[in-house]
């Protein structure tokens, strides 16, 4: 990077759009109105049609926190086996672990419904940004704060009833993008019935397992594959993508159409810093949480199978979060951020009309960082429920909210609440997930032990909820007479509204009463102090951004559809070339025999047949971010040539930036698909409907 | 602070002075011979003469990671019970719990030994500075470090020999102060006979535990009482501080002498940023590790009492390791040393002849940083024995390079295993402290885990310790087989030696003995390349510091004896007064019934006879560190009034520079000490033998 001196104002607007948020190298996360198809022509020959986005965009499929893509017509969907492990976890039991053995419908009768997943496509978006700013305009930060709000709610209710008069029944949400630059209503035909179709062992899905999370070489076979149903029957898909088993050339360019959940590129310096100094709690917490799932996992192997799946969750997160932290402790990345904001303030300095429409933005934010600061530990506790890590005692806040807020009219409601978003949390309800109460209270306990750590033991919250008692036995009481585990228990709560709930003697309902008033309280104090005075910076911010870079900016992530473009390629490691491929026969020689390292008996058994050159897993340049996990790599003729699941370990700062050098994105490739399918679990008729399909 | 404007030399100058390591406010970790007794009188009144200073030096006792202090003239001596905890958890069985229940030597017969206690009294400071600039003169780094080492161990050595003569037998250790500005011949009388006398229950000792750790208010009786022995005998001890058992006044002057273990507040800003990159991953590693012991404690009585003293330990380290990240994230602070160090060498560059002898003593810091960023892993793993947390591996390691490094010329030795060092050794190798194998299973194979985590599970440790195995496996196959918790079979390999040891077939043994050839390797490798530049520039930034503030600055802590000065005080904590004493009355009310909050029955039994208003613990403005634990707090009449305990929260920053606002310390109040022994635990004798001594 040049150095700090400063230059003359159009090289300072230059090295902000190069460096901060525009198409330097292969970065980007391009929403499908805004793909640079010229300079991916530019760049690599390919012609991306209005055809081919369309196509693609709707082949693409969103699920709970993953992405799939159809890959027949008969509503086969292809994703990540991490992205099916919970429903594998609920559809699993003592006796029948099929995240350890695997799990193949033979036939479509024996396809298991995911009773938590659901499947969205993308059909429409529409852009509200000026019916929100006109709806915020002239009004102090709180009241835009709310009027913002109440106006998405109703915007997303007025598309749900035209739609259902037409009949099309799509699901509208809206979409903040550029932090505030613009807002949309995406609009998703959705899907509810989502059934497991095949999953192997998490033995060869998550080969390596946390150790080898996020490192590339690497030998996963993390798929599966799930089958979309309406009316209990599998959908006509007729958007979908064909697979090219041979998968893509090294150097060849490749496409990632998903939706990467959420980045932080677009964050001002004191947000960073505050994300650095904040990072270090939620870190410690998760790392306590680990080392507690281990040991109790120790006690026997019922207690190790329901620890496997909350573990391997926790462990992604920790390595994340962990990495993201070493990227804030970075000198030399701060250094960059700090440059490409004053570059940025400097631009908006030379036209008085920009500056006055920018204000003191980055100082408010400043400002509302340190007003956050006071209120963080009791709003994290409470309102982010770190207090109380438990499946019961989510159950019970949204009986008590839900419940509540239901009887207001729709746009007075917390969003959550709002109409739109009712069946979901009622899919959840009436989900039979099992509920395991020697591992609720592991977490109960240990979220209660650690907010009398953090709040302190003669905080009033502390004090009124252990008077007398240990967090231990606060949280065996609890969870042992609790109901709510019971989803007939929990529907009928639901059903009878907010005065059985309130009449309830459900200690876990009664808790989550008990806590709510305080709890809206904080949660009030942050949206108006925080949050209200962020958001109308930010807008501005985005605003002169705009100003200066025209539509030449993509947003930050927000689990919302985007597309991305790269090639296959290794990286240089200490001066050492990573090539992009690696193979079956490497899997072989790294195996020890002992998890996660263990190859599961089904492919020892057909060791023999098996080819050790088919390629296993694949890197290239994508700028991809979780969320993207399941995400089709799409060739230029639009074919499927391999299935995303995961960045390297470079690619965890790319919540922050892009660093083209290092970051890449982890793919499995296709021909070690058909091996697994043909060869070790003999699943003829699928490996047919994806053939066929060709 | 002033604002970031370059001052005039002097004026800069002026803000190190009192900035950086002087005495502004209370601030400063004094050694007996550059104590400020002017400032001191000028402040306070107080006349510290030479008499106070001799009698208060002899009086105190260094523990083996603790300060204590004679209080009867037969050998007893007070220091906190967690600095007896170790012991008394090694006297501790399932039957008979002294960390639960407390201990009471109703006759000196019933005293028991601590095996691996010792006493240490202060008795000559020999000055060898220039001795050892001397040896180094001319030298090129790696060689000026290598002769530095071994011209300490030699100076050692001829000490131990010179007093043996005299039939003094004092046990001589070099100590280096100001980062290599000045070295010492510290001689100490040493006792390896120390008994337990008294302990009360850890409920009362540490009430509120961890959540209360490193608060104020408190009411923890964190008091024990030792007794010095010699040839079976107790020992004579003519100087010791009288108890005042009224305790002092608020606003009262008084000096804590003890040994307070390491600060850094000498460190370069390029040392307190390396500090913050690193310190994530140690914090990561405790916090998964406290995890582990909490859920093993669950698994039933003994495994939560053999878990408890670990864990407290952890827990303590946690805490401050954790606030120093804070400490280090707080860019206030941050901007405060560099101001300094921008002040500081701006001093320097005013003169001529100190910038020559200076030279790059700062880049060559920052350089020395960056390589120990490259092996700062395999360091850490390796030599720091992060791989390799298991009580019995520390003794094979032990075994393995003592027995190798006795055969060498003393100066030819890793330091470590110095003459001087080995009889401490030997003790810690035939103490028959208790092994736990599950335990170890658990520390063992976690740290094994984390090996393979942090180094990649393709490294080439890896792959030699675990080409088949689970760390678990191995883990359990090396506890299982090895037979080094058994101190005969310890000694017998230590006194047989390096040929023995190499032929043993203990697995323990063969695992040291096979890694250590990379152990040294990387010691070595860090020695040369990071120690050994690091070592010359920090002598030279010393050297400059002396020419421009003679002594009127205080070395770093370095767990040798200090004496500093402060008064009787609270603080504003939120804008809220914090009142420095706290009362019996207020523990009673704070008790919950459950541990750490559970007040223990023997105190709830007299409950009524005793007087609510006793003064439990008081706060100070004193500036102490982990290491003052046990230390006597002293009046200027030269009677103990407090034994120091703890810091607040704000203390833990004083690892990097002294907050004279806010940075307290905390301590025993002696009336609570006279009620409980008299009222409570009625230990006549004791109490007599405290209060004749009056």
């Amino acid at each position: 990077m040049p150095s700090s001196r400063v230059w003359p104002a159009f090289a300072a607007a230059l090295i902000v759009f190069l460096a901060a948020n525009t198409g330097r190298a292969d970065e980007g996360m391009w929403t499908f109105d805004n793909f640079p198809t010229d300079a991916v022509k530019a760049r690599y020959g390919a012609n991306i049609t209005p055809t081919w986005l369309d196509q693609v965009r709707l082949s693409v499929v969103r699920l709970s926190n993953c992405t799939a893509s159809f890959v027949s017509a008969d509503g086969l969907i292809l994703t990540n086996h991490h992205c099916s492990a919970a429903c594998i976890d609920d559809l699993s039991t003592a006796e029948q672990n099929y995240l350890a053995k695997g799990f193949i419908a033979r036939s479509r009768n024996e396809e298991r419904k995911c009773s938590r997943q659901i499947a969205d496509v993308l059909v429409a978006m529409e852009n509200i940004t000026e019916t929100i700013n006109a709806a915020t305009k002239g009004l102090s930060e709180q009241a835009a704060n709310d009027a913002r709000k109440k106006t998405l709610t109703a915007l997303e209710q007025a598309c749900e009833e035209s739609s259902a008069k037409q009949n099309s029944r799509l699901k509208c949400e809206a979409v903040t993008l550029y932090d505030g630059g613009q807002y949309f209503i995406y609009k998703y035909k959705r899907y509810t019935d989502v059934r497991l179709v095949f999953a192997p062992e998490e033995g060869i899905a998550a080969f390596g397992g946390d150790p080898d999370n996020f490192q590339f070489p690497r030998w996963c076979l993390d798929m599966s594959v799930l089958r979309v149903y309406e009316n209990n029957q599998p959908i006509k898909s007729p958007n979908f993508l064909r697979v090219n088993f041979a998968g893509p050339a090294a150097g060849e360019a490749v496409f990632v159409a998903g939706h990467p959940g959420s980045t932080e590129r677009l964050l001002t310096v004191s947000q960073l810093l505050e994300q650095r100094s904040n990072a270090p709690t939620s870190l410690l917490r998760s790392s306590e949480l680990r080392g507690r799932y281990i040991e109790f996992g120790k006690r026997g192997a019922e207690q190790q199978r329901i620890a496997q799946d909350p573990l391997m969750g926790l462990e992604n997160g920790l390595k994340v979060r962990r990495k993201q932290l070493d990227a804030l402790l970075d000198e030399h990345l701060l250094d960059i951020k700090i440059k490409q904001e004053t570059a940025l303030r400097a631009a908006i300095a030379k036209d008085k009309a920009l500056t006055a429409r920018t204000g003191s933005a980055w100082d408010d934010i400043s400002r509302a960082l340190q007003t956050s600061r006071a209120i963080e530990l009791p709003y994290s506790q409470l309102e982010g429920g770190a207090a109380f890590s438990s499946q019961l005692f989510r159950y019970a806040r949204l009986l008590v909210r839900g419940t509540t807020e239901r009887e207001k009219p729709n746009t007075d409601r917390l969003r959550e609440f709002a109409d739109a978003r009712l069946p979901r949390i009622q899919q959840q309800l009436q989900a039979p997930t099992p509920v395991y109460p020697e591992l609720e209270k592991l977490t109960l306990s240990f979220s209660l032990e650690r907010m009398r750590e953090y709040l302190g033991p003669d905080h009033k919250l502390v004090r009124s909820l252990l008077p007398k008692d240990s967090p231990e036995s606060l949280a065996a009481r609890l969870i042992d007479n609790s109901k709510l585990a019971d989803p007939v228990v929990r529907m009928k709560l639901w059903q009878s509204g907010a005065s059985a709930v309130a009449a309830s003697d459900d200690p876990m309902i009664a808790l989550a009463r008990s806590v709510d008033a305080d709890t809206r309280a904080v949660r009030k104090q942050m949206e108006d102090t925080v949050e209200a005075p962020i958001r109308v910076a930010t807008e501005r911010i985005a605003a002169a951004r705009f100003a200066i870079f025209g539509t030449k900016v993509y947003p930050d992530a927000t689990f919302t559809l985007r597309l991305n473009y790269g090639v296959v390629q290794g990286w240089k490691e200490n001066g050492a070339d990573v090539t992009p491929f690696t193979n079956l026969g490497r899997l072989f020689e790294r195996a020890t025999g002992a998890d996660p390292f263990r190859v599961p008996d089904s492919w020892i058994a057909v060791h023999d047949q098996l080819d050790m050159k088919t390629p296993f897993n694949l890197s290239t340049t994508n700028d991809i971010v979780g969320g993207n996990s399941g995400s089709p790599l799409i060739n230029a003729r639009g074919e499927l040539v391999g299935l995303l699941f995961d960045g390297n370990i470079h690619s965890i700062s790319g919540s922050f930036w892009f660093d083209a050098e290092r970051n890449r994105a982890v793919a499995v490739h296709p021909a070690i698909i058909r091996v697994a399918l043909e060869k070790v679990y003999r699943a003829e008729e699928l490996l047919r409907e994806l053939t066929v399909a060709r």
